[in-house]
């Protein structure tokens, strides 16, 4: 059911990604064959999640050959390319492992490159639907029969990903097996990813939602308004500290304390062994004027200036449950990334 | 210094209030001099804030009385008109506070029910001096020597009050002592009262200050960018459960994780002996569109609904300090209002 939403495909020229800045207004296909173009809709959040941007960064390897075949780029130049697309945005692993893992193909050329790159597409889409599947019957276990009111925080949908979603794909989950009474969007401030991706996807896949201030999310699970809470993530170190969406510790720290299960959904590339703790992850810091402003009208006094950072970390021991698509770690009972058996 | 910020100030014929929903783009006045004026100025938030609406509740009552007189109203007709400014807004205690305290005046005339709300507007002034310094000796006496880094979500200043203001007040006396070294100011969606109102009291005060999404304060109190939180109140039960701007209570789950103070600044007639707990206190839910559109322009999708708390309450146990005009009750540590000897 969720065919028509393809947050990033490969035409065979290039990327078509769906512009997600101008959701949910208009749905509009952006053809990307450059890098220049790819780097600035990477930027400017016209794709964004961390495993589309996975998936972006592999197949802008196969942009940069084809474009630097176009243009004669000398092998400095074709580096450079690509490690600009490597580091587009800091926080995200997924966006340099998606690099990274089709670069060996880069001498057979851009058609490997782009195949491979489809195969990591491909197993994103499996991985989802995995972890759609370990998310729900974790939930399930420890929520009982009621009809489900569950949180999310900014978008881990099919917009994010390269299709289903995480977190979402746990909604999607759970709704397909008649268990979401409604999901609470938090509206995802500055950029409103939750109420303009989370809520378009929930819209046309007809699962009831509400739209709410990030503000109102812990004062609605303090007041037994949700049952249980599911975000992404964009980087997970090795103890289980978790990177994703400024706001998403707040609602970790309600969940807490309303002993109620908070729930990372994430693929496993998402967690990166080399960090070893959360104080490893470096966190963007994104333009003030996100803060400042709003559609380009200023609503902060002229001279004020702004903190706008992109994401937080959720201290390892707030997370009840960490699924990816080989299952779940139990986190907060000390089941963490460096002590799984995943490959 | 603050002279020129007066959210509430009557002219012999009636109200005049600072427009705060045009701040900080204009600095507006509007002369209300009916019932239905003012309960429109009440309900779109043109003034808010617990004791600015205790002042403009009591100056309420004189403009009624006026217009009875205008009009040729009956007792029923005049009863019905403080009625409905007095439940104008449901969860701020003091605006019924302040229609009640002048209604035994009535009797006496319109003037002589102005006089004794200009009364409380003094007191409400004084108390606000008494709140800052109270709350700077209490902080300062727990944070050391060095420059703080102080968090605030919402207004609370002289915008809220009848001037200086109570968390804010805290926040001016803290400055005026050179204890500032900066102001991370929760924007406050939906309505964006930090980054328009407070960070428009701030410029103005000269208080250096970050604008920040409400998401960011959890994250920025758990990474230790932030000394101490003070808030102020709408209305807080007998047992210290303080409700206030949604978003609140995230800021004070964050406080308590992190070992830092968290602060309630608030006249102690914001304290309602009659609620036992925060069970008691009725959550005011505002219109949907407040969080389904952006200055009219639609931003969630078609369909979309919206959950709109317009507070939050924070648990006894996670306020460190509640400061008011008559010293500071360490409620999390069991000094609550109803053990207090406050009249």
């Amino acid at each position: 059911m969720e065919g028509d939403v393809r947050a990033v495909a490969w035409t065979g020229e290039g990327l078509r990604l769906i512009d997600q800045t101008v959701l949910p207004e208009r749905l509009e296909l952006l053809d990307v064959r450059t890098v220049g173009a790819l780097v600035d809709a990477i930027r400017r959040l016209a794709v964004r999640g961390a495993p589309a941007l996975g998936v972006a960064g592999a197949f802008g390897v196969a942009i940069a050959l084809r474009q630097a075949e176009r243009e004669g780029w000398d092998g400095a130049r074709l580096d450079a390319a690509i490690a600009e697309i490597r580091e587009a945005r800091p926080t995200a692993v997924n966006l340099a492992a998606g690099v990274d893992r089709v670069r060996p193909f880069a001498a057979d050329g851009a058609d490997a490159v782009a195949a491979e790159a489809q195969a990591l597409l491909d197993e994103d889409v499996r991985g989802n639907r995995a972890i759609g599947a370990y998310g729900a019957d974790w939930i399930l276990a420890r929520t009982g029969d009621r009809p489900l009111r569950v949180l999310t925080h900014c978008n881990a949908g099919a917009l994010a990903t390269a299709g289903w979603g995480t977190a979402l794909g746990v909604v999607r989950e759970l709704h397909a097996r008649g268990r979401i009474r409604t999901v609470h969007v938090d509206e995802t401030r500055p950029l409103l990813q939750g109420a303009r991706l989370t809520a378009w996807e929930l819209e046309r896949a007809g699962v009831p939602y509400l739209v709410q201030a990030d503000a109102a999310a812990a004062g609605a699970v303090l007041r037994g308004l949700v049952d249980v809470a599911v975000i992404g993530a964009d980087r997970i170190a090795a103890n289980g500290d978790t990177a994703n969406k400024v706001g998403s510790a707040g609602v970790a720290l309600a969940c807490a304390d309303a002993g109620i299960p908070f729930v990372v959904a994430a693929p496993w590339s998402t967690v990166d062994l080399t960090a070893r703790d959360g104080a490893a992850i470096p966190i963007e810091e994104r333009a003030e004027d996100e803060v400042l402003t709003w559609d380009g009208a200023r609503t902060a006094p002229e001279g004020a200036r702004g903190f706008n950072p992109a994401f937080d970390v959720t201290p390892a021991r707030l997370v009840s449950a960490l699924v990816t698509e080989t299952g779940v770690l139990e986190v907060s009972a000390g089941t963490t990334p460096n002590r799984s058996t995943h490959p």
